[in-house]
């Protein structure tokens, strides 16, 4: 049974931990915001309260992450999944193809769901072999001729792995899903086409994706594209083609109010690599957990570890749990366990963790 | 300026009101939900407490909508103008058609969409003569030989206008948006092959859309479908192919949990029909304003009204918004006043408005 009075450190990997002040500031204006009488989740979308919010949450994302003019930002319904199909009905003509690197199940998803429409789809790297532990280092040699962009998949939630580095390609363009890192480390959008990020892990609610995308690369394709897959559409109507998921947007433009009070994603950027380098290095230091990606490829948001004896799993899951310390559990498809630290996962839920791992080693001494 | 310390009656067309004791309900456990230590906001989509919303939520619009064992619900993300792509696509194969009744804006935008994949799609009825302000009779006879379905907008937001009765069609499915007024009457589901939501107006916040559909009815079609489009794919998964909207569906479970409290559908259809006509009657009765929709093709969730002085439209919703009673500007293409009066609309919120109405009518004498 559950039993908190207080909030506790949520590890899950998405939904996931929410800035508490966030929280707090939603949870105040919940039933009337800011003198208007009525909720956010209750305002028109037409109406100039909301207008202000999407604009401003547009603006401050733009500011944030540093993104060009030329950049589209759209905040679009549903999760990563409808970019895996919207990004080939928008990029490729009919018998075109894309390269993917498959580091684990989000890219071989994206890769399976580009083949239905696009059959000569190619894969330049499979991570499988190894478990997906590994992160391939791509240049333009890689990339199959005739490829009109490279989808990889920036960090991997499930296995805890991530690209240090981006694949350095002098031609072909690059769409990066970065669902569970977008906001967590500054960025050179020159680098890329596309980046998008369904918002359940740094940004807000599940149920919206945000699309950034060089309007300049975007190619005219004959086809049709169902309208809310359409990005010319969707960024010429400011996110505002149908009625968006207001709320949603509303708690995301909140979490980048805090990201820029914070000081930006140079100071985040460096809070989350002191986080993961705490954990990482109690994982380091065990003789019971360690942690199974190379030191070059591991995520700074997902830190996977095992236990060498898999029996304790679930006691330490359950002494975890009685102690506030939730979401645990590894992906089903990995066993053992993940901590997902993003943003909002405050220093002192690292610290928690890491005596919890330390106590529970030396009662097994 | 805004300044309201207290809730207001809020007219909007959607996003709409909700009922203030299902956001007290959310207000209060925002941040801790039932002694968990997170918000439903953060909670993992595959974690037990998540999976009792969504299982409760599904099972209680069974029960309130008296939903057969053979038809799948899902919520999908997106709003409606997601099902416009989605429905053709799932059930229309190459080279096959469907009907569409032409009410409103949203019927015409319905038909546009299936007809960038099905250009022979037909029309069997065009309200724009009559400014959208009458419902055809359809029956079979109406129907397009060859016709897969017929799709109807069962409520036309943006005139006031609905289907009373629906088409009586002897084989060909219907299919009916039903957005802006689901859960506001009693239905027959034996009458319908699919019906759809968006959830803004009478579930919850915008960005999921509910899809109840006859799972004998669904063909099977050859042709690559997106995923989160796919009506099969997203049933067998229980609305869990991806990470679902999980905060906007807890929300649309607190709704039906006080839809069921407060008697079910029934009690509700009374209610509204209640509130519809005292609000009618006020404008029948009215020298100054009047109601431009002829009585049988009323809507019960959206009462569409005008002034004959329309020099004083802007000082009636002046004096509205002041007195509280916000959101009674009429769409941009039909102009004067709309009253959206959905289930969370409290009698007490009609009555504001009609003895507002009469107040302002006797200072013009």
């Amino acid at each position: 049974m559950s039993h908190f009075t207080s909030r506790i450190y949520n590890f899950n990997a998405g939904p996931a931990m929410l800035p508490t002040e966030v929280m707090e500031i939603a949870q105040g204006e919940f039933l009337n915001y800011q003198g208007t009488g009525m909720s956010v989740m209750e305002m028109s979308h037409r109406e100039k309260h909301f207008q202000t919010i999407l604009d401003t949450a547009v603006q401050s994302l733009r500011t944030l992450l540093n993104i060009p003019e030329r950049f589209g930002i759209v905040f679009f319904p549903g999760g990563a999944t409808l970019q895996f199909s919207a990004i080939p009905l928008n990029y490729l003509q009919p018998g075109e193809f894309a390269d993917f690197s498959e580091t684990g199940v989000w890219a071989v998803k994206a890769m399976a769901e580009a083949k239905k429409f696009y059959p000569n789809v190619q894969s330049v790297y499979d991570g499988k072999p190894n478990a997906y532990t590994e992160i391939p280092d791509l240049t333009e040699a890689d990339i199959h001729p005739g490829a009109k962009y490279l989808h990889i998949t920036s960090n991997n939630t499930i296995y805890g792995t991530r690209y240090s580095e981006f694949p350095k390609l002098s031609k072909t363009p690059l769409v990066a899903d970065m669902t569970s890192e977008l906001l967590s480390r500054s960025l050179d959008l020159n680098q890329f086409s596309v980046i998008f990020a369904g918002a359940q892990k740094n940004i807000g609610p599940s149920g919206i994706t945000i699309v950034i995308f060089d309007k300049e690369k975007l190619p005219e394709v004959k086809h049709p594209i169902p309208n809310l897959m359409n990005y010319a559409l969707m960024e010429k109507n400011g996110s505002l083609y149908n009625t968006p998921p207001t709320y949603s947007i509303y708690i995301a433009k909140l979490v980048f109010d805090w990201l820029i009070k914070k000081g930006g994603l140079s100071v985040m950027e460096k809070e989350n690599e002191e986080k993961a380098k705490a954990l990482y290095d109690a994982l380091d230091a065990s003789s019971l957990f360690y942690a199974p990606v190379p030191k070059k490829h591991r995520s700074v948001m997902n830190v996977v570890f095992k236990s060498n004896e898999p029996k304790l799993e679930a006691e330490f899951l359950k002494g975890a749990e009685e102690n506030g310390l939730a979401g645990l559990k590894g992906y089903r498809d990995v066993g053992g366990f993940r901590a997902s630290i993003y943003n909002a996962m405050p220093k002192s839920g690292i610290d928690t963790l890491v005596s919890y791992i330390k106590h529970f080693e030396s009662s097994k001494a």
